[in-house]
């Protein structure tokens, strides 16, 4: 029967006991979107009109979330990142952005979180700088698609 | 044209000036889904199994990190939140999970960010407990869906 | 019956909705022990021997801490605090040091719980700065005795 | 004569250098008391009444707080925790509650101001949680139970 | 004869009591330049070798800085700001960049440290970026240029 | 020709991948004034006046901020700092205090950072203390004097 490890058999919460489990190079690979109105796309993309790269802003704060996991995912555990990157692209005929995370550690544990929750901050630095002008757009289909490294070795999404 | 206010003429990012706005009571209410295999969710919904309660912790990650908002969302307001409050229940025939936070403040700026912050952390905080047993899991359609106050006033998500 | 507030009725935990109190000042007054070897206190207190003001530096860490107290313990609201003082005295007969705060706002809510941190953090931090010497000592009696302002007004901790 | 490690001879305080002691598996486990009125007691225990567990979420709070001391403790070195676990449990005749956590790191420093956080913050939380209906409450007799791991190796706490 | 606010007669350091003093718009203004190499200032500069924009980001962390500022400066009253800007610009004839802030508040204690810490950060920041290629950078003549509102009223740096 | 390390080859910003690098000790040594009126350095300096220690609590918050390097500074690995020791000292002749700053790692990547932002974090506390007294205050040539270990080996700065 499956087990969440997250909790002890006396239903205390924990942070699970990592110290036995081998340290190595756990890469893992998040993405996410976010729909909004075509004005809205075409406004972020027209930098005559947006006056600045809200992507590049987006990216950052996504950056700077993926090494604040531990702080914001209560069981989480810290972890020392040896990279991370994020990439945004836009997809003017489905009217969203595309959100890409990929984050390494050399660790005992995996960075999934941590990819994760790049790609929400992300999202949400999007929703935040247009929200003035497109208070419907939505985040979307968050989910990890691959990890590697670690006993359980290497998970990739399937396809649906 | 709409314009995004978090930019000034030549292009610098900026916490936008509310000096000069009202101090009004503001609600904002978002909401979003988790999906999941449906043995998970049978796990987290049978205590004996899965021995502690994960939408308790998931509603704590939620209203913690909404009171974070503007250290993780880099051109938000600092705010003085009055209450926060998330509802997560589980939805067996879509096999999914609806969370809905709703945040309330006494400030010169809405609190749209932190109810969506409050539900994304929330989302994640369910993925991080979960994800030894079902890696697929997905967050879907993190959103706004109603703020009252400030001089825009009420806003309320159309149905679709 | 009395009634946890930080529960709802259908036991979602939440940060209370104080958007309708009144915003007065309100002073919290804390205090606590930490109980170490005679030893012990005679090397913070003899500067030829510790070198450096152990005091101080717990000082300087309890207002620090008071600062973060909503983000540091989970239903707590964020509150612009006005003033912050610590002292720290020691009691050779007893040998123990004896940790006061008092911690002022202008706010909605009461400052009980800045004060508290504010005691706890300076007790942990005497014992972080000489637990190379002394592993035994004890955080002891941490309190509240005090409170002004808000609704329920003055509250004075009966003498035992 | 013992030194206070954290001043250097010019009275600096300073951050011992731990960059040649050894990497090892370290545990610390430290406990703690809130003392509170037998009606406190009863209400947190009586789940008709409190609505929701007061000490879940006080769990909760010490293990975040335990992965943030370094941020709350000026002169403690940051820390890769492996493992933190909290218990607490209800003495209704002396009308207290007993907490208790251990932490594990592998690392080139101990974790006992790690265990000592996770129970001073819990012991907050819990005071947050019912100081509306008790606030003469106390939090007494936090210590360090045992630590292991590294040059001095084990240490156990003398039975009073 | 001066006085330090922060220290009260009995030598305990504090913040300072501000819950007398009445919440006007209080603005503050700071600057700061970083010295580098010509190559340095080219490289930034040229966005084809660049790749992207340094100024931007460092614009970012000086906004998401001065949000931090009560968390970072020991004595410092949390305050909620309402605006904060930076601007950068390359002055290639002295091989330098040249940052400005400006923060804006409502509050009982002024903004001078969050101007100036935004201005710092943000050197902090482009000296991150740029030291693989210059480690020689220097950061020079931070101060604070302009403060307005409050008791103490206008102050306009004096120029030299 | 020279590389921005912190942008890939389509300009998104990252932090670098670390996690083929090797885990050396690694030590940076930065440095920084505070220049002031005379009269100031002689109130910090008259403990009778100032009636506390300025430069110590500027030497704690400079040890702290060394801690927070990575979430202040967007592109900044996160680093387990094994030391940081300050050191501040008065000259007199040129009315201005002398900041140093020495931080070890064992790690993937070197601590510059960490040494800058500790002198930073340093002269702004120094600045905060006393800017009732002297609001003209100018934090000046802050930069790396040396660093060892990692790839590139020792850098020592070139005297001017």
């Amino acid at each position: 029967m499956p087990k969440l490890t997250h909790f002890d058999d006396n239903g205390n919460p924990n942070m699970v006991d990592v110290s036995q489990k081998e340290t190595t190079v756990r890469i893992a690979e998040a993405s996410g979107y976010v729909y909004m109105e075509k004005a809205t796309l075409y406004t972020i993309l027209n930098k005559e009109i947006s006056k600045g790269d809200v992507f590049q802003i987006a990216k950052i704060s996504g950056i700077m979330a993926s090494k604040q996991t531990s702080s914001i995912i209560p069981l989480c555990h810290p972890i020392i990142i040896d990279k991370v990157t994020l990439e945004i692209s836009p997809d003017l005929d489905k009217s969203r952005v595309f959100i890409t995370s990929s984050v390494t550690c050399r660790g005992a544990t995996g960075v999934e979180m941590e990819a994760l929750t790049a790609v929400s901050v992300a999202a949400l630095t999007i929703y935040d700088m247009c929200k003035a002008i497109d208070r419907s757009m939505t985040i979307d289909e968050i989910k990890l698609n691959k990890k590697t490294g670690g006993k359980s070795g290497e998970w990739i999404r399937k396809s649906e």
